[in-house]
């Protein structure tokens, strides 16, 4: 068939975004995440929100269900935020739940039935032990054929590791450079899980050694720091501590209206100007494990609605849920031709004061990935960024009028890019 | 604020509908069930369907999580059907996961961004144990405050059955009735779980006692037969066994399109001129449990939409998971006035040749209950009504050009209500 190019309707408008601290919070469930999230979220919206006027909520949300105990989790967090009988959805495609959480949002107001619509995502993970948080993301595989042959997602991620290592000559010390940066950028974000640069862990390590009188390993630099086994453990070769995201917890809300109402929310509101989804066959499928389908298509059709290209776009998040991925999310993107995403990374291209700064935020790797909330904390980074409100983070010289996520579900078999533009 | 009358920005049809066989299937998985379905579907569509054509993919499904260990299943859907890379998006909103993906189906045909969207559920539950099978569905509930005080379903609804026989003088002869009915229709439709009268299961037994040369309970009609705890156990009080829908496998899919290409694909399009969504507090909240708020503000955001009335509607299909929830379904909808709904059943107002025909397809309590596929199962059965094709159980003597499906999640935490016409 002809594919029209995608076109909305009306516009959307991104006019207030905030979330809760990402880290382990023992006294906190999902609704507690959800409400400070909500909160921070009110607090944004530069002329005040009366939260009676939100006409729709939609909950980005991995599993509750199996993290919980708890399904059908969209009417309760309404409840909790003072939004019942609003219509309220559960949206989930893995870890892209929230991203598509905010395309289902942009899609209801453009349709005319809404024109202020709550997008959120919400996941609480470490009330269980390590070894049934990996069973339970690996829930997000395909069951059947892969974690039934004991693929958990470190391992899914090496093997695209290991074939992208073996294609385009990357070694793991390249995956390391962009723990160290986003490390270095997640330093500088207060709501950030890790916000320590992996220098200052290493040198307290050292501290700590010295203190106990215990030998002091020879660590030169971070790179020598991380190739040593006993500070960075293999988890499933060539994926090792530092390449994995974080087990976290953690809630985003979003806050997102009909483009002729921007001005009344916002003095300085974000235009979503694309958004783009695709699907991916399970990886043990694919014919190229160095390259996403459903990242290649999501990205086409956001950059086609947009009418902007790769190189117009000033900054982004991408999910980083290994270091891996966000190499090659930078290459589905097209930011960089296939191969040439480790070397961006390598030569600094892709750091806070380099000239694509990706993953600013601290990245999933030490922002923290709660998995259904993370598509929409990516949001709130930007969101802060084109507003100029990042604070010591703030990428330096630049005025961002365009940004983008990307925000991944699982090895792919989901993807949602979204385009932002500051008018 | 001032509210809107909600408004699409485009008209949208249904062109396409088919349901697996509902029933229990040691070996069938989601994805065998949708698959099923989705031929079903697509030989149901008059002028043909090239599954390319298909812009994007929406699955309802309560908890594949829980049920088959299985997360993030729009994208596994999409690809046993052929449709990878389109979007594809889980839905989830308990037992009302499938209406809501027909809403979100609608919604996005209406945004102008697709024009030929598939619309599923689809849920795979025979093959836990029943009591893990409860537990599962508890979750659907609000866990911290009711599951997790021993409230599961049948007890949920336990409680509003109480309320509502305290309130308006039910007795449980009137819930069997709704039974008796349910199960007359589905005695003829071939797809229904349990495809036999209730007289014709009082029969069978008492042949099977003679046969053992036991003796013969005295039972003279099927009332009679339903009062004996033999026959028909208590579950939770005062819900017993015929009160309660099965434990279900099945899937049923949908094809809808923007308005004007509905006579492309179709001789006999429906138009879906109303869509409403609700939510409500957990039912322990509620200050009243005899009525549920989901519902009441899904029919009238829907009735608004499609500028039709209660008393304009033909026939319906409505979520009686449980006998009690389809007499309070047809007050809430607004069918009948509060405390009528039980003697409209009494009287045969709802049977297949009455003034209302409720549940001709025999309702989730006879054609089986797979939870994030009974919303779009209902509609298969409108359909199929609407269009003459219902064959035996056809309502005789209707002309339908307006009909109504109401379905829920949970105990009402969400309610969508949909209305089709035929022109």
């Amino acid at each position: 068939m002809s594919r029209r190019a995608p076109k909305l309707a009306r516009g959307v408008a991104l006019v207030g975004a905030g979330m809760s601290k990402f880290g382990a919070f023992a006294d906190k469930t999902s609704r507690d995440l959800f409400v400070e999230a909500f909160a921070a979220m009110a607090k944004s919206v530069d002329k005040g929100l009366d939260t009676k006027d939100i006409e729709a909520l939609y909950v980005g949300n991995f599993s509750s269900d199996l993290f919980e105990g708890q399904g059908h989790i969209a009417p309760i967090m309404a409840d909790w935020v003072g939004l019942v009988p609003r219509p309220a959805t559960r949206v989930e495609d893995a870890c892209a739940a929230s991203g598509v959480a905010l395309r289902e949002g942009i899609i209801a107001v453009a349709s005319g039935l809404y024109d202020i619509v709550l997008v959120s995502g919400t996941e609480k993970m470490t009330n269980l032990p390590t070894e049934r948080v990996t069973d339970t993301l690996a829930a997000a595989s395909d069951a059947v054929y892969e974690a039934s042959c004991g693929f958990t997602f470190p391992a899914l991620y090496a093997a695209i590791a290991t074939a992208y290592m073996a294609k385009y000559g990357a070694t793991v010390e390249h995956f390391m450079k962009v723990a160290i940066k986003n490390h270095n950028n997640g330093a500088l974000n207060p709501k950030a899980q890790f916000n320590k640069s992996i220098k200052d862990l290493m040198n307290a390590r050292i501290e700590k050694a010295k203190q106990k009188g215990e030998p002091l390993p020879e660590w030169r630099d971070e790179l020598d720091f991380l190739k040593d086994p006993r500070a960075n453990p293999v988890v499933a070769w060539p994926m090792r501590l530092f390449d994995c995201s974080p087990i976290t917890d953690g809630a985003a809300c979003l806050l997102i209206v009909a483009e002729d109402l921007a001005k009344s929310f916002s003095n300085n509101p974000l235009y979503i100007i694309g958004t783009g989804q695709g699907s991916d066959h399970a990886l043990h499928e694919r014919e190229d494990l160095t390259t996403i389908g459903s990242a290649r298509a999501a990205a086409q059709m956001a950059f086609e609605m947009a009418g902007v290209k790769p190189e117009d776009i000033q900054i982004a998040e991408v999910h980083d849920c290994f270091t891996i991925a966000e190499i090659v999310a930078t290459e589905d993107i097209g930011f960089f031709k296939p191969g040439e995403g480790y070397k961006a990374a390598e030569k600094g291209v892709t750091a806070r004061d380099g000239a694509k700064p990706i993953n600013t935020s601290g990245g999933l790797k030490s922002k923290g990935h709660p998995v259904g909330a993370s598509g929409a904390g990516q949001v709130v980074e930007i969101w802060t960024q084109m507003r100029g409100e990042a604070g010591p983070r703030q990428v330096p010289g630049m005025d961002i009028q365009l940004a983008l996520t990307h925000n991944l579900g699982a090895t792919g078999g989901t993807c949602t890019v979204h385009i932002f533009q500051r008018r």
